[in-house]
């Protein structure tokens, strides 16, 4: 079998542990990497040697940061009364970027999955009982993933936040996505979309 | 617009400068190196950083190399005799995986393309004909891609190697490809597999 130079393996093989990336993607990657400008190729490389140097969890929420609050949790325009609980901190540059949401946001760190040994225990519960403490939260967005471990996490938490009824409790709406052909919407998404059907 | 912490932002940007790598691979990537193994990361790292310092150019053939020459011109095991000619470095893995071919390459480094100013003296070929003066070559197969510029390339290289009648001159056959369907190949692709034809 033939063999790369010892150098061009090593890329390939650390490229072929990224996600989506197959060996011919790998090699593909690695050889454009072999003719592109010098100065790519080492933004590249620091870039990647920098990340977990220069990254942190945000002390406040856990979203992703280069200091110890993240740039959501220092803007004071941010309304904070208003608290979204999120399952992972990249959930929090797909909120973003809907332009939609004011507020701002705790990351649980995962979600319940006793498949995967993760319960209540494992996740960002307790930081987000003392936020409730110390922060005027009026209403909290309960945004988990439309997924059996998102709805499960959801359903603790609704369990947990009952004895607090003056906090507002919402989730996210669910229903048909844009574009959605109702021929082909699975049966519980249709369902959803029904119950959860509003004036026009 | 929600802008992630500067190291997420300039590793997305880099990323993004890959080959088929859009915005929503560029982030997936990004997040798996934020969560993943740090001696992943590293190694990762490691490996763009010393990809271009470390590899080379084989000085006889062109192949890509961490030495002077490459694996395929230091194994005295390879036929001397037989000089594959190619177009780019990566077009030697690809053969090499048949398995088929014992004989030796040389790069082009480039196919003749005048939309892209490429002619050939932007091409390895005065190496070429000085190593058909040094090396016992018998047999030279042209193994440019079928395209356009390929076919030029082997054109112009079978008119310059005529002056040498005793130098054999092949190229890689043309046909229909492995899992192919007669009905929907296209009619060059077809009307080569007909030329080409041989006895059962």
């Amino acid at each position: 079998m033939y063999e790369y130079p010892e150098p061009l393996e090593r890329l390939v093989e650390a490229l072929l542990r990224l996600p989506t990336v197959g060996p011919k993607t790998a090699s593909r990657l690695a050889f454009h990497l072999l003719k592109a400008p010098l100065e790519e190729v080492d933004a590249l490389a620091r870039a990647v040697a920098e990340l977990r140097t220069r990254m942190r969890s945000c002390d406040r929420c856990g979203n992703y940061s280069d200091q110890e609050l993240c740039a959501i949790c220092r803007d004071s325009r941010r309304e904070s009364g208003l608290l979204c609980v999120v399952g992972e901190a990249r959930d929090i540059a797909a909120l973003e970027r809907t332009g939609e949401f004011r507020g701002r946001y705790h990351v649980l760190g995962g979600l319940i999955s006793p498949m995967d040994g993760i319960g209540p225990d494992q996740l960002s519960i307790k930081p987000l009982l003392a936020r409730l403490e110390t922060e005027p939260v009026e209403e909290l967005i309960l945004a988990t993933n439309p997924t059996v471990s998102g709805e499960a996490t959801s359903l603790y938490l609704q369990r947990l936040l009952s004895i607090r009824p003056e906090l507002k409790v919402t989730r996210l709406a669910q229903g048909l996505p844009m574009g959605a052909d109702l021929e082909y919407a699975d049966e519980i998404t249709l369902g959803r979309a029904l119950q959860g059907r509003s004036r026009v």
